[in-house]
């Protein structure tokens, strides 16, 4: 009775799947990076490891300098790398499917897991998903393309608007330039943040708001209202970058070392801008070790939020975020119930919840307490900004990770791995399939973490 | 319909007389202070409300040198609103008794809210607290006189013990000495530890255990088995405490300006000490402001963490602890439901444990960026252990609070109000009855917050 199949043993736990798949991806990464086609200068196992698990968990964290230190081939791999993490939900959702295609309570709770509603095509969203994601970042690149080649001629100014693409809509940026990305056009740093929130915006999501948008311009007609997780995730999403710019320009608009010697617009652009990529994405404008205490804080809650489910953002997530003010508007008035949207909220869903919060404080608190006991000079608000980064691959830096010592690098490897594959894990994590009388009562799991 | 007799208007809202009640006790206690009698120099009125919300919410933090500013008279005064701070839940549930005598269930839900199990005796359990309070502390008081004397002459030192058995007990420590209580005899900080302990290990917890060992030693039987509520209280308190010292120890066992110096007792009585006060009691034997960053990091846990519900002591609480743990393990076994003890919590405990979490998280955050605002030039590590240790009311200060500005001042007061009173609040807030279904499948509610 024990001896099965092993492709379905493997297809029967996604999560095992999920943990050997990354695991293997960076140590196929980490053995690429090392390789001498990809590096000029020396680079040491442990900074070879660390870029690696920053480009598969898309996060931007790197203690080289990528530019410098990797030859092209070595940034198309860095790139591909990316991709591929970026992507890995779904790869692991085709894969899941693909073998798990004669065994169909396990395609049904894929399914489920993955937020598809039942009906639906999964094959079809799949490949509109890839189709879209790649359009999404070629028209970037395009838009990109002048820009870098004013900066770096055509063959380095191509390979740079590709690369910047896939690290913005990947929500990994590695900085190419000391200046971190200050040398663009406002018009690239417009482009460089629509990238990181259409990939911060989750997949799913992306492929609804698209088929939305065909209906209502292409047949002109009305769109069907977009599900109860797509707008709780756009509500947050808009009200922390609204909030967050505000707050960023109020806090640092005369501070000399950061937004003061820029003209308004630049400090409206510069505010938004980070306040975009805070969410996750890791490119820098400015020079975060000059940033004040008050604004690194609000920059590490913003990272600690992220971005939607299921996307490339990190964090506990958006409507992790909206669950937790939900359940404390609930205790407060009173009621039994947590409601969201007008939807009762499962137990299943406060558990998830209550998991995500409690492993991401966690991993935080004692990823900073060995980083500080790992790196015992450097700041300490330094070293928690540096956690709390790599936990919710955000991939922001106080210019700290390149002179961590090798083991505070590895403890920044640990807290990415568990960050994107932790709550990945979650993720898929089992819920119960809704009951017909939890129907009845309209009740609504909501994905978190 | 809409008038009412008044007093039962307020017993049917038992947050509005919590809230009510302590800013009332506040305002007494500041006035109070702020007369000649009880100060001898000058004494603002900011430092005079921190002193007084510092002593009706059990935390210890303070702007001034108590026994410096107070008169004999003050230091009583001070005393008397620890006392009532400490017994404020006790108090209040026996003015909800009282007041609500007519109103049933009125008088059912309050027991309910309190811990007490239907069936109990409620006069007879708040009339033997009571004795047992006032008992322990006395008893605390004579054992510390004998070394308070040799300290401070008969007078003082009786006035001293006294104090310092009430503060231990209400486990809000104000430093009467520049070096805290260093000066004390070993045997008189265990003393404290011991008083420290029962203070903070809640009153219904406390009343149990009384009534075990009397059946125990007394009667010779063997007592009925601890409720479920008070094993895992104990469980964590043991838990934290050993293990808090143990990592307390090794991080400055050699360290010079801490445990470095001291002989091996003496560096394990510091450990042991330290690590027991900073759950919430606030007492100093060594100076905070020479703590390496990861030990200051380990102590905001324990004060995050805290002690029991329903006791002096401030923070999520121990059984709070243990519900995000029980959760996290559920989701990790991919298990529907949440066990704790063998019995399944229901979804509003749940709720109540995402709410403290939630107001946790938030107020220590908000309140860390308000003084990072308020007081740009103190170490953000400082700041971030001022808030926590005034939200939590554990009262402990890397000597930070004197050096604060006016409004720094009020952040703190706002902390520990929210702290203190916010956290019996949902204590006191709604649960459901439950229904005989639920009590067939063993469901448990569980104090947290
Ligand atoms: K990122
Ligand atoms: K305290």
């Amino acid at each position: 009775m024990k001896l099965r199949f092993r492709p379905l043993m493997i297809v029967q736990r996604p999560v095992q799947l999920l943990v050997v798949g990354v695991v293997g991806l960076i140590l196929i990464g980490t053995l690429g990076l090392l390789s001498p086609l990809a590096h000029t200068n020396a680079l040491s196992w442990v900074d070879a490891l660390l870029l690696a698990t920053s480009a598969v968990c898309t996060t931007g964290l790197s203690s080289v300098n990528v530019a410098e230190v990797l030859t092209p081939a070595g940034q198309v791999w860095l790139a591909l790398l990316i991709e591929v993490g970026a992507l890995a939900l779904l790869v692991l959702a085709f894969g899941f499917v693909e073998l798990g295609r004669k065994n169909l309570m396990g395609r049904a709770q894929a399914l489920e897991e993955l937020g598809v509603r039942a009906g639906q095509d999964f094959r079809g969203l799949l490949h509109r998903v890839l189709t879209l994601t790649l359009g999404i970042q070629l028209v970037g690149a395009a838009l990109l393309l002048p820009d870098m080649i004013r900066l770096e001629g055509a063959v380095k100014g191509a390979r740079y608007a590709l690369l910047h693409a896939v690290m913005a809509f990947g929500n990994a940026g590695f900085g190419m330039w000391p200046d971190g990305v200050a040398r663009l056009l406002p018009s690239s740093l417009l482009t460089l943040m629509a990238l990181v929130v259409l990939g911060g915006i989750g997949f799913v999501t992306l492929d609804e708001l698209e088929r939305n948008m065909q209906v209502r311009f292409r047949r002109g007609r009305r769109p069907p209202r977009l599900s109860t997780q797509t707008r709780i995730g756009l509500q947050v999403t808009g009200t922390l970058l609204l909030a967050g710019a505000a707050l960023f320009a109020a806090l640092e608009w005369n501070r000399a070392a950061t937004l003061g010697p820029l003209a308004v617009p630049a400090k409206l652009l510069n505010a938004a801008f980070q306040t975009t990529v805070a969410r996750s994405a890791g490119f820098a404008t400015l020079d975060y070790g000059h940033f004040a205490a008050p604004t690194l804080l609000l920059i590490m809650g913003l990272m600690f939020i992220g971005g939607n489910p299921g996307s490339t953002a990190g964090g506990i997530k958006t409507t992790t975020a909206a669950v937790l003010l939900a359940a404390t508007r609930a205790v407060l008035r009173r009621e039994q119930d947590v409601h969201l949207a007008g939807r009762r909220m499962p137990t299943s869903t406060l558990m998830r919840a209550l998991t995500v919060v409690t492993l991401a404080v966690l991993a935080i608190g004692l990823g900073t307490f060995a980083l500080m006991l790992s790196d015992a000079r450097q700041r300490p608000l330094a070293l928690a900004f540096e956690a709390v980064s790599a936990f919710t691959t955000s991939g922001l830096s106080v210019n700290l990770t390149p002179h961590l010592s090798g083991s505070g690098k590895l403890v920044l490897v640990a807290l990415m791995f568990l960050g994107r594959v932790g709550f990945l894990s979650l993720l898929l994590a089992f819920r119960p399939a809704p009951s017909p009388e939890m129907r009845l009562l309209r009740e609504r799991d909501f994905t978190v973490g």
